[in-house]
């Protein structure tokens, strides 16, 4: 094993320690954590807006925005009224689970029903670190090719949920839906697909019906 | 310095070292060499598909292409009668300069004039990774929205053309294509950017001039 391999190992060894710890305090405090990701502009910020907009009225809820720089995903977030922190993570391009645990804290999370972490945009390596979530939930957009599920395979493989997103701009690009679902299905059998557009408000109520289920689920256990 | 970051500088040394061999190397044959990144869905295939089709009949052109798996690239681009070879990171999120290097051997480079890397879709580990190449170009969506080259700076500052993709689709998404050049030359102000729409054909010709030029450039040192 070369050393560049036993390092990585090492941090990804770490990470999972601490990724289990924060799973074990977020269940003994009886929140629910779910960590969305997907690639760069694939609408994650403009679909938590109105999560936040709906769910911020139903449930107790808090957002972990991670960036590589600017806070302009925690701006945007911080209009609907419900607590946000900014992770800049450096130029690194996925969150650790230390981050979640630091900023986490901040949050009274005795007093919440929901955490919301999103990842930095990237469909690569924020599947290989753990955060200690509940849930992974992933974002692709329909403008990004129905292809995307066996190139990337990990994310959807690690994933509960795919949101398909941008479903209002189908007429205007090339992309089979079946073909994607298929695909994805193909490296994750169980995964279960929600289409929405977030810009213009398509399958959102399931998308918060689903939500609404996990956390009652989570915390009913 | 932990041992996590004195790795990480040691991976990228040693990358660094490689891509020096590579530029002299591809110098000394005279061969334009450029590494084309985006995030993943930004169009860099369809791109490719269009660019192989008219600049293999201009120029003595080849591919390689980079994906984390599957083939689905090169066979795309193997259409299009151009020498293409897939390079599978085997999960990893970017390419590296010894992958270039043992790739690039199998093609016949004293009688080409261009040779075009797509890297991995990734907005910013590949960034982080010089291949030796003579000219990074990036594409971004407008489907990606404005905001990235703020958010995901370090590509926007390394690579010498912004292609500004898809858009034929601005009549419906949200993109400020002036905000979004602006924010590009906030960290490269010398930036050049072509729109166009790989699908459409919108822009390509200004693509394919710009290659040209850059070849005749570089060649005639």
């Amino acid at each position: 094993m070369s050393t560049e391999i036993k390092v990585e190992e090492d941090v990804l060894s770490l990470n999972r320690k601490n990724a289990s710890d924060n799973r074990d305090y977020f269940a003994r405090l009886g929140v629910y954590v779910l960590n969305l990701m997907s690639g760069p502009g694939a609408g994650k910020t403009t679909l938590l807006e109105r999560t936040a907009e709906v769910m911020g009225k139903r449930l107790r809820m808090a957002v972990i925005a991670g960036d590589l720089e600017t806070s302009r995903d925690a701006d945007r977030l911080a209009k609907f009224g419900v607590p946000v922190v900014q992770v800049n993570t450096k130029g690194s391009c996925h969150m650790e689970a230390h981050q979640v645990a630091r900023v986490a804290k901040g949050f009274d999370l005795q007093n919440l029903d929901l955490l919301i972490v999103e990842n930095v945009g990237n469909m690569v390596c924020p599947a290989e670190f753990d955060l200690g979530e509940t849930d992974r939930v992933m974002v692709l957009s329909c403008t990004e090719g129905h292809d995307k599920p066996g190139k990337y395979p990990l994310m959807f493989r690690e994933s509960r949920l795919l949101l398909l997103n941008k479903i209002d701009l189908l007429p205007y690009v090339y992309f089979d839906v079946n073909a994607a679902i298929t695909d994805a299905r193909a490296v994750n059998p169980g995964m279960e697909v929600i289409q929405v557009s977030a810009t213009k408000g398509d399958g959102l109520p399931a998308w918060f019906d689903w939500i609404a289920q996990r956390v009652k689920q989570v915390r009913g256990r």
